[in-house]
């Protein structure tokens, strides 16, 4: 374990100032610096870990973060992983990739092979990475993953909203709705006799409104025809703010980017996602962690009086046994459930039969001409579509265009990513099917689908996540107002056993289906087996909002 | 000259359905597909321009989109450029770059040089492409110029408004201004008592606001402190609407991102801002185009009875003269205006008498440590900014991050870029004071500004735009009201003598100050010169707005 001196290293680099943790420290009965702990970016000097076992169950990105961070501590660790990649949710579609769902038996079966081109890639789990997401950014860095910018948002996106059979650019729906609201607002002040002065000058800027507060438009919507030598482009007319009410086009997510967790500036790595579980597998290893691929775990049991735990799991056609001291496992509760689990406390069962995961689907197409960007040999086309998301009420939720290789021939787009309901039909279908549905969808948003040889059934992908075997799901959907979520949240924040036996991942984290949350989760487990972190949650425990978490406000 | 054939081969590729080009088309004799003539991106078949000799006077962006553009078609160009390298304001410095100023005397100084590391740069002149800007988006694919995204905003980025001595993130003002407009309409909309259905569901996503329609503050605007595995953030408390209505924030440009010009997705140039116009010359001189640098035009005189024209220019020591059928001058008009003129029209002269530019500075940063986008080894530190722009009240004006190598170790940073009389005080200062003014500004927003070992002097850069030899000033002030204004855009629309001499440049185009207005001008004369576009401006005229093209609306 750590030493006060340990911990006092590690503080002086690192000080967290976060008020619940300082809270956690006192009530630990730790005060001043020494409180304060490991931050999981800063290690404590030495290796605390002593060559105590811990095997890790499952290689996502918080078993990943844990077998680097507690190999680097002096741990030895193992990891179990089912699958023969590591990564669990975060998965790049590359050519030759298999893809494997349930069917309704409940058996493994083969759905189809990725049949991309050579250099393109989708990513089929996360797609993108917040800039306060600071985990996830500083083993990028460290690790050497190359980032370049995810563009959430384009102004020349489109929506196609619930209410109403039409398609329209982003930088309308968005200024336009703008004007309005603020000429709204600058009517009633105007009344009053108090549309002057600072608030008369914001509300004109804000909402690009004339000068008695009118809102007729604005090139802020774009230019009814492109720009001329010979005359300055008139705006594109408003759309009448009755039309954008009725539509209810905010219902088809179109505000998501304004949430913290979607502005600007977000990243992905060059490449992929998957470079980000390349990297951790790599350094873990390096660390000193064994990764043992295809290997299913069958029964978790904790041992006498709460001490250790025994795993047993098939690998091929071999059954094997593991002990270790600790025993951290990453996964998916709702696979956890169906392992024989033997010693462990009512609650904790109740626990993981309390929180279901997400149903999510994404669709992939690749593109062999990207003509969202527009032909650059016309002088008409205006329309360019560099990155961002188009919304839709349409099955398919949303469709993303490549943030990458902009300018260049081919593309990948993310055809699909939808939840709940609308992945429950879309999962439901044969692979094939999904293609057809999402192929509707996306020539609502451009005509340009309906050609088979730009867009290719025999290169698309699909994927239901809550049908993938050893996933059954997108993220843990938690209900923030539930009180029995509130337990299982505290619960599942407490080991089993003495010390024994940890849950990580995101799906025990403030960031459901968020990587960052996976290592925030990670970095907590590693505390709580240093030490520094206790071991009983708080009595109060806030329990995320899963659906505003994944897919903001609307 | 073209052929009708010639016309129709072009037309039947690329149609213009451009009504104010439609309108002109009709009014010259020519009608149905012959009246579209050549896009500027699509030639015309052949080579119509048949060994014909132009002068280009200015190897700008638009003299060198002329040369190269009149290469293809098959005339004999050569353009004479008056300093040692070309581009004009297209400029990026890197390390070793000599800079000159106009003195108090109008000598040309030597300001300093620039002492960038090796592999730094800086765009001096214009830094960004907005995406509906094809004509530039183009030449960069079909002359390999590779592009990456240009931020124009993150929510982390700051603003420091005039009437308050603080600096608050973009995400708070951003949001929590709009939270309280729609929290005002609400207001009124509850005592109405129509606060109900779409409208009050449009509102409150729109204004993340309460059931109620109060607005209490929002996680779009970040979080109080870091996030926690055991609690939910809580949001940062919303600013108070009195402290951001009396602060004037929107003064300091703040909404200018939300403008088309600088909407997302916006690019650069890989490396800088310099391999456009190193591209087109080099296309240019491939074409057959001659470039002659160093060479100062002295006299202009159209010939005989308005044919030809005759350029006398000196290079070196020696004086030379060049005759051709046509002249291009891309001279920008308050040097052309010292130029001698002979054979002009009185409303020529009248006209490059009339129109100024406006002054403009930038100041360039070399910082050692990109300190802006955080320490990624503190859990505490969420406030990364990777790429977009911080705003000011100070003189400075505004400060930009670098959208290139991001988690890198060094960067450069836009230290200053300001306007009119703010440009004027600045630029009246020599050097070495600009970069401590302009030292002033940045630590008002990063106090890390203060550190010189962090942001050494000896590698900060100056230019005064209105101050640089061959240049004076940064674009054409153009008053869209002013009566004068639309009568020299007019006249600068028509050529002088018989067709013999024509003005090109953003000066002379909807969109002052960018490089598209620059090639939308050299595509307009090159089909006065073909024939396609009649060589008499229409009645009406619309002069662009410089300072909304080039600063949005505040």
């Amino acid at each position: 374990m750590t030493t006060a001196n340990d911990r006092r290293a590690a503080s002086v680099n690192a000080p967290v100032r976060n008020s619940a943790k300082a809270l956690r420290h006192a009530m630990s009965g730790l005060s001043g610096p020494e409180a304060m702990g490991w931050t999981g970016t800063v290690r404590p000097a030495g290796t605390p870990g002593d060559g105590q076992e811990v095997l890790i169950l499952g290689a996502g990105v918080a078993g990943l973060t844990a077998a680097y961070e507690l190999s680097m501590l002096g741990y030895r660790c193992t990891v179990l992983e089912a699958q023969n990649r590591v990564g669990g949710r975060n998965r790049t579609a590359r050519n030759g990739d298999e893809l494997y769902e349930l069917d309704d038996s409940g058996a493994v079966t083969h759905t189809h092979t990725c049949a991309f081109d050579d250099d393109m890639y989708l990513n089929l789990g996360p797609g993108r990475i917040p800039y306060h997401h600071r985990r996830v950014l500083k083993y990028c860095r460290d690790f050497g993953v190359e980032l370049e910018p995810y563009i959430m948002e384009t102004t020349a996106n489109r929506v196609r909203p619930p209410g109403a059979e039409v398609t329209w650019p982003n930088r309308r729906v968005a200024n336009d709705t703008r004007g309005y609201i603020a000429a709204k607002l600058a009517e009633t002040l105007v009344e009053l006799d108090t549309f002057t002065g600072e608030m008369r000058h914001l509300l004109r800027v804000f909402g690009a409104l004339d000068e008695n507060g009118k809102y007729r438009g604005t090139t802020r919507s774009g230019y009814l025809a492109p720009p001329d030598i010979e005359a300055w482009p008139t705006p594109a007319p408003p759309l009448s703010f009755e039309d954008l009410v009725n539509s209810g086009f905010w219902k088809a997510r179109f505000y998501q980017p304004v949430d913290y967790l979607w502005q600007a500036t977000m990243f992905q790595p060059v490449g992929g996602m998957d470079h980000i579980v390349k990297a951790l597998a790599r350094e873990a290893k390096r660390a000193g962690a064994t990764l043992v691929l295809g290997a299913e775990v069958l029964d978790i049991e904790i041992g006498e009086g709460g001490q250790g735990v025994h795993v047993r799991y098939r690998k091929g056609d071999d059954e094997f046994d593991a002990d270790a001291r600790y025993c951290v496992s990453n996964i998916p509760i709702p696979v956890l459930r169906d392992i024989h689990l033997t010693n462990f406390s009512d609650p904790f069962e109740q626990a993981i039969n309390t929180i279901n995961f997400e149903q999510t689907c994404k669709v992939g197409w690749q593109a062999n001409r990207r003509f969202w960007e527009g032909d650059l040999g016309s002088w008409d086309d205006t329309e360019g579509i560099y990155g961002g998301i188009s919304w839709t009420s349409h099955n398919i939720t949303q469709l993303w265009y490549p943030s990458n290789d902009y300018f260049s021939d081919k593309g990948t787009l993310t055809g699909a990513y939808n939840f709940q309901e609308e992945a429950h039909t879309l999962g439901n279908l044969p692979p094939e099917e999904r293609l057809e549905l999402a192929r509707k969808g996306a020539i609502e948003l451009h005509p340009e689908f309906a050609d088979e040889s730009l867009v290719p059934n025999d290169k698309g992908v699909s994927i239901a996540w809550h049908k993938v075997p050893y996933q059954l799901g997108g993220w843990a959907a938690w209900k923030p107002h539930k009180e029995n979520h509130k337990q299982a949240y505290k619960q599942l924040l407490q080991p089993e056993g003495i010390d024994a036996f940890f849950v990580t991942g995101d799906q025990i984290s403030p960031l459901p289906g968020w990587q960052e949350g996976a290592m925030m989760s990670a970095h907590y487990v590693c505390q709580q087996i240093l030490g520094i972190m206790p071991l009983t949650a708080p009595d109060e425990v806030a329990v995320p909002d899963s659906v505003a978490l994944t897919q903001g406000l609307f």
